[in-house]
């Protein structure tokens, strides 16, 4: 329960709630709202910069509009724990990313304010046309559809598609461009570019003088709107502004952050039938001094102290071991050390991948493209063809955007693109949405393509190391989090062999085949059986999916009476299928047992939690060895 | 050989024989490039209508840059036949998507000028920007670097990522906008409108005009030039052109078939540095008045008279069998009828899909996007969410786009929209970009889909309709061409048990069990078998990759001695993949012969080539049977 001291919050437990306030209230509501939200956050770690920025916006939205008849959708969802807390779900907001607990996205199954699931960008605009659409068929013309939607998801390239759209349709929707400036990092891009100019430009200042003006004389505001309607449509940006090319009327810039003028000009703008924009300039980390200056670090700072804001570092093992995040980052540094062809390419996750080390030090051979996963990939093509050696990092979840790509740029082209696919598997408190699950079964039916996955950091290096030296599309994915080894770094580098597999341990009658960081928990679960049952499991690290060491798994399916797969990704599709087929082929008569992500919703949680939840814990290896010991 | 009678174009063996032509022979050797492309298409059946808009495009840019020292890439392809007749490929031009003959599209692997393998839309201002940011890196200031996109491809939101990316960047590149308002239909969107609006506004005459006066006095041309350009970074367009917001020097629009003018306009942008977009205003089909007047049936006729462009219906079977996609098309518009609540979505594919059958009667409710495939699945998403039922039509090839939408936006949140999967497996001479031979294998990983094939027309409307009785996403995916039944039409409706397969045949000792129309195949090869060696083959159609219908499997498993499992996909991840897994857990002793699309590349051409190249003809079929007999 909210502590009374949050007088006004403490009150409102769904939109009507709000609606009873006075417009005066609404801004130190606002203050009541950020300081929650830091507060609970400072324990409980989640998004905080971007939804300090959009509480604003989240109270102007429920005030003036009437959720859920009126639709919402919030992209990606990582501005909308204001719109959580006002919806329902204030109490519940400790909970926040926690097993059992609410999801940090807008989900449709938690709320019916939440009227889109959303966690990957730039879906919004689509979305809510297709319900605008919809209340068009039905022959509704009284309901409002809102997307607000950040200028870093803008430049995903559906957001133009769904734009496109909209610009034809005379649905009544509006899409409020939250404009920060920000991705995760800086935004990038030419768009960027744009919005920077627009807010900066003398129409801009004149028009926003125009409009709080306006807005001062409610008397004469009908006439006044009207009045400055006509001038936005006429003089001052007619045909010139990006937004109006595409049909849609442009209104803005405006402050994101004055909430009583923001409530006057979504009541007007309300009015207004057809495609509309509003472009609101917002200040990610709002209110919480060092999240506004370094915004990237307080996108997810982690816990922190609520009063300073200062952020407070876990006390480490001392026996640390690093994420396989900066094994990335210093190996692919050191590879593009000796050779200069190597360049990097991440959608708008550089420090998140760890590729802003490279970036550090060669910034022209780095590329940050923004949200734009499926231009990562084909620029990368792009240059794969002309004699470079790309390394494309992608997170798992989001390498789903660019399928077509890697199958018709890349693979279809024999193009030499190494793909370095972070987050993969299970990722912990991001939830469904965000798990990387799937890529070892879609990865699997592509011709031409290299599939591997390291047990630790050592073999992460000599993979990348090894990936250089092919020339075929190659495929490297590993784990959101830490590694096994100490003393990975500046080891000699060394060629893996590709297709092969390696013994981890000798064994009898069963062997335990696992390709990636989950090996690590099989050497766990036999070591544990072996200290039980004093029975000797084999073990083997795959490390390819595709070519697979076909000669090996000969002899395995000859030797072993039982096989165990394990893999942290979906239970189908993946190396557990890829042994099903090579067993059933051949006619071996070995027992197949396959470990893997079942075929149902996850939830999020903890990394362990996870991994008991979905049957991938060493207990559950212990427990699948057992049934045939 | 060509003839002698193609004076000019019989003496261009590359585009080094291009250059030595003085400037007015372009004009004629055009005419004969036009003719030559008819003539061929005639017999051989193309992509007609974009290659003969884009001829003096391809003229003129062979003219003036140094390919392929210079990159070149086309957008989707469609329009390069001149390109290609022009690079070395003038007499191969007679096999065009041919089996054994050149590929339909621009392919790395064919030409050195072919700068980059296409096939799918949007991809060549990423694919370009790559080459260019290479070049750069390479310190190489002098290569130039061109993209030709069509209107159409450029709604497709990777062109658009492509577009921010380019904008900040300073490569020296020239995106061609080759704007003739079509895809395969009218192009369609806001952007479309923007375009002609543009064409049809004063500035562009003003400019035109201008463009023409500067360049018909080449004596002047560098300053006049000059001016012009100031002209338009000045106050003609400053910031009032969408391509300008986007960091883009615009020029244009002019006339894409002013051979001489385009050269001479060309030459002046060739010296200016930075990203370039010219606009061109071209006619799809130009030259060939039927091809003008009907630019969708002419984007690829078949056969027609060579002479007057009239298009020869070969003749038709007595017992007419029709294409699934007329039993789709006029099933929706039945099921349309019935439930107001029925919507249909296409990315630009109305006709080749015929959803056009529903779109006549309900032009409300049914929507073509533009080439935009992703925005297709979440505008559907979006409808669903608020009730509606949505038939989203995506060929399998392109629905690959939309991977991560399905994931993401359908299957996590469970929504109720249903995908027709057209061109499904094999296609024929669209070749490799175009073969929808993945989607059982990367949608079988997805949680929550229901996945169908039907054997034949009927059960392609039973499906349908058994889809909108269901609250699941449901793909039903089914092949290009002809069915195999005759009154299919008016049948009475009935709902399919979801996850039940059905028994075909009644034999001994082996099981074939198929899904979708190759259980025609089945059905054959059988009954072959069974004259031939009077021996009774068990046949199933198994209707539902997923779910699977696991108890007909342990009775199957339980049974026969021997199974063998054919699809129309990759050989990887689908049907056989499905029951070696169910095999291998249950530690069936049954043995499995896996039928499908091996994992290598496969080639265009008929689809009879094409099953027999890929093992999944009736003759295989046989031949695994026989192994077993």
């Amino acid at each position: 329960m909210i502590s009374k001291e949050y007088i006004l919050l403490s009150q409102i437990d769904s939109p009507s709630d709000l609606k009873k306030l006075k417009k005066e209230d609404l801004i130190p509501l606002c203050e009541e709202l950020r300081r929650y939200i830091v507060e609970v956050t400072s324990t409980n770690p989640g998004h905080l910069g971007a939804s300090l920025g959009a509480i604003e916006l989240a109270v102007a939205i429920h005030y003036v509009f009437d959720t859920p008849e009126d639709k919402l959708v919030w992209d990606v969802g990582h501005q909308a724990y204001a719109h959580k807390i006002l919806t329902g779900r204030r109490d519940a907001f400790v909970l926040n990313r926690k097993y059992n607990g609410i999801s940090g996205f807008p989900k449709m199954s938690e709320s019916e304010y939440d009227a889109f699931g959303v966690g990957h960008a730039s879906t919004s605009i689509s979305s809510i046309l297709g319900m605008a659409m919809s209340a068009q068929l039905d022959g509704n013309k009284k309901r409002n559809h809102v997307a607000v939607i950040g200028d870093g998801a803008l430049t995903g390239g559906i957001a133009f598609e769904g734009l496109n759209h909209a610009g034809i349709t005379n649905t009544n929707m509006l899409v409020i461009l939250n404009d920060n400036g920000m991705a995760i990092e800086e935004n990038v891009g030419a768009l960027s570019r744009y919005l920077i100019r627009l807010s900066a430009s003398h129409t801009y200042n004149q028009m926003k003088n125009r409009i709080w003006d306006s807005l001062s004389r409610r008397q004469r505001i009908r006439r006044k709107f009207q009045q400055l309607q006509n001038a936005i449509k006429g003089s001052i940006f007619k045909g010139s502004n990006l937004f109006e090319s595409l049909g849609f009327r442009y209104f803005g810039p405006v402050d994101g952050h004055n909430v009583i003028s923001l409530i006057d000009l979504l009541e007007d703008i309300k009015k207004i039938k057809g495609a509309k924009l509003l472009h609101c300039r917002t200040v990610k980390g709002k209110g919480l001094k060092p999240a506004e200056n370094d915004q990237t670090l307080y996108h997810a700072p982690g816990i922190f102290n609520k009063d300073t804001g200062e952020i407070i570092h876990l006390p480490s093992c001392p026996d640390e071991v690093e994420k396989y995040q900066i094994v990335f980052g210093e190996t692919i540094l050191e590879l593009a050390r000796q050779n200069e062809k190597i360049v990097g390419i991440t959608p708008a996750m550089a420090s998140g991948c760890s590729i802003d080390i490279m970036m550090k030090e060669f910034p022209n051979r780095t590329f940050d493209v923004g949200i734009a996963e499926q231009h990562a990939v084909t620029f990368s093509a792009g240059m794969a063809a002309n004699g470079y050696i790309p390394f494309c990092n992608i997170y798992s979840t989001f390498l789903q955007r660019a399928y077509d790509q890697i199958i018709h740029d890349v693979a279809l082209q024999d193009l030499h693109v190494i793909f370095c696919i972070d987050r993969a598997g299970i990722v912990g408190e991001d939830g469904p949405t965000h798990h990387g699950l799937y890529d070892l079964a879609y990865l699997r039916c592509i011709p031409n393509i290299i599939i591997a996955a390291p047990l630790n950091e050592i073999e992460l290096r000599n993979m990348m190391y090894t990936a250089v030296h092919t020339t075929k599309p190659f495929a490297i994915r590993y784990p959101r989090g830490e590694g096994v080894k100490n003393n990975w770094k500046n080891k000699a580098f060394e060629q893996i062999p590709i297709g092969k597999a390696e013994q981890l341990a000798e064994g009898e009658k069963i062997a335990v085949l696992s390709i990636g960081h989950i090996g690590n928990n099989v050497m766990s679960a036999i070591q544990i059986i072996e200290k039980q049952e004093n029975k000797k499991i084999a073990a083997y690290n795959m490390r390819f999916l595709k070519p697979l060491d076909e000669e090996l798994l000969h002899s395995i399916c000859k030797q072993y009476q039982h096989i165990i797969t394990i893999e942290n990704g979906t239970i189908v599709g993946g190396l557990g299928s890829a042994i099903a087929e090579f067993i059933a082929q051949h006619s071996y008569s070995c027992t197949l047992k396959t470990l893997g992500v079942p075929d149902r919703f996850i939830q999020q949680g903890t990394m362990e939690e996870l991994h008991n939840e979905c049957g991938i814990s060493t207990n559950h290896i212990i427990e699948a060895i057992k049934q045939y010991l």
